[in-house]
């Protein structure tokens, strides 16, 4: 139940490691870094990068996670239970994140964002500072938050992404933009305006097409929307089976 | 007619390397992995990277290819001769990869896809789960294949580009499209439908705006495309022979 | 005041480090690399990266710099003081890059480009070659500069971006573009033309929507374009102090 360090491993100093944590070839841990149960660092990482900008000196990565080679964490962050990320992602100070929250290969979150439970984000999203992600969150290739109107400024405001919400691959969401629960933004839509729940938008710029609800699958012609009546793998049982109550009587 | 393998280069069980292969420097060569005559892996990077999605446990590399820096392949995959790859690469599991291929810096291959022959692409492109790009087709920076239909969802269905077609940067390729043999989608275009052989779209969403054989040269006036009948640099002989018959009546 | 290298790091021929030049681990130094005082080389980098294609076989890096970890920088190119780049960062041989420029992570200088002074970006860059960008450019995360009119082939035409510009997230700049003085690329635009000086333009294809002296701060209603006339963190003093006098008068 021991913890297994490569010997070319780097460990800083005051790093706390929970039982049967591993780090690969090449990773080097930086000082004050906390890393819960179970939990894989791959090779050739950097965990707990030191940066002035980081609010408290301290990374904490929860248990059972995977942190796949190459990437990068920045001290300054808290981060839950069952992170899986790719290769090569970045995440920078002061972010919280919380359980259970998937990252694709490249993503690059900037640091002061705050990323719910159960979000999935597939590869090279990136994240500007101060964006807002809340739960069940969807994010597809190559979506970039931005958070300055005026720029380049100093006067930042992040974007906000409420529950359920879907982004298709390479849309572009304008600084503080609010993306309504359950809804979906088509693929690369530069979305200029708030998006209202359980609509669905497209286009450069983006508009209202109409409702998710009216979305029928390509081939069984049934709903497909809000995308948890249909779409169960990999979240917990106890949250699929609301999942399924709420649906029950369709 | 050794190899040659760095000193702090890491080399796993059942690894098989021809004849003046190199392995550069904190490079993880993972187990069960064939390289083939001559092919140099450079620093940082990690080959044969193991995963349970791989149907089968073996990593197939060709011989003559340059695999730069910081890349990474997974176990599953079969490449063929003369790969080249840009720095910072991932190719995942189950992917077929034909020969004489150029993958650019930070290109992204998500897994289960088919690569043509001498298929060449630029930077940071991101190639999603089940895409079949076919011969002599050429990818720009930054172009996005996307998969899925109903995001999020598990029914998958990858676009296909047909040989020799060029897609510009920035486009970004929706679920199923087919683009034809010969045909250019301009920069910057969101592809929702197939595009025809020969044919030229741009836009968001992409419209046929014309044929590739009315554009001409924009300083010597003479026709450009099929792009095959003026660019012959980097391959073989015996093709640009045949693509010089081709023309020649002219 | 002697230089501190990791016991990890590889140095290779003819370098020349100047004082307090600290080398991090992992990092490969490649031969004919020039590093001035105070520059800092983070881990898992390489520096004076060979390859044939450099006009000449050197690399000069500028005193004061922090090459942050992860990066990749050619053979070839000449940089002035005070670089900082992000993570991942790859610049490609023959450019040259003026003093004070910052580029994010995942930047991808395509080589034979020229950045000026004082030029800042954002992550995820692609600057095409041959890309000529001028001083106190501002660019945002996921811009595309392309070079080639009649992709695929050799006929390559940077785009040309002048002094002040700023260029929003996710914009593709298409080939010989000129982008004027002080003029403004709204995010997701696709720049198919010239952009006059002081203008903004916006869409895909991208159109003038008015001047920049025209738009006013989203809170304060003042003006907020040239952006040089309340934007002065990290600037020298003796710019900051121009800047003030040139706005003095409103």
């Amino acid at each position: 139940m021991g913890v297994e360090i490569h010997d070319t491993a780097i460990i800083g100093k005051n790093v706390e490691l929970g039982e049967n944590v591993s780090i690969g070839p090449y990773t080097i841990i930086y000082d004050n870094v906390v890393i819960g149960d179970n939990t894989k660092i791959e090779a050739h990482c950097e965990i707990g990068y030191p940066t002035p900008l980081a609010k408290e000196n301290r990374l904490i990565i929860g248990k059972n996670s995977l942190i796949r080679s190459k990437t990068i964490i920045y001290t300054g962050s808290v981060i839950g239970e069952k992170l899986v990320t790719g290769h090569r992602v970045t995440i920078r100070e002061n972010s919280k994140i919380g359980k259970w929250v998937q990252l694709g290969t490249l993503v690059d979150v900037q640091g002061d964002c705050e990323i719910g439970d159960y979000v999935r984000t597939n590869s090279n999203i990136f994240i500007g500072k101060y964006t807002i992600i809340k739960n069940f969150v969807w994010i597809f290739p190559f979506v970039v938050f931005t958070n300055d109107p005026h720029p380049p400024s100093d006067y930042w405001v992040g974007a906000v992404v409420e529950d359920y919400a879907a982004i298709g691959a390479g849309s572009i969401i304008l600084p503080g933009v609010k993306i309504g629960k359950d809804s979906l933004v088509g693929a690369g839509s530069i979305v200029t305006k708030d998006v209202p729940e359980g609509k669905v938008v497209i286009g450069s710029p983006a508009r209202v097409v109409g409702s998710v609800e009216n979305i029928k699958h390509r081939e069984t012609g049934e709903p497909v929307y809000p995308w948890r009546r249909r779409l169960h793998r990999g979240y917990p049982e106890e949250i699929v089976k609301k999942w399924k109550e709420e649906f029950r009587n369709e």
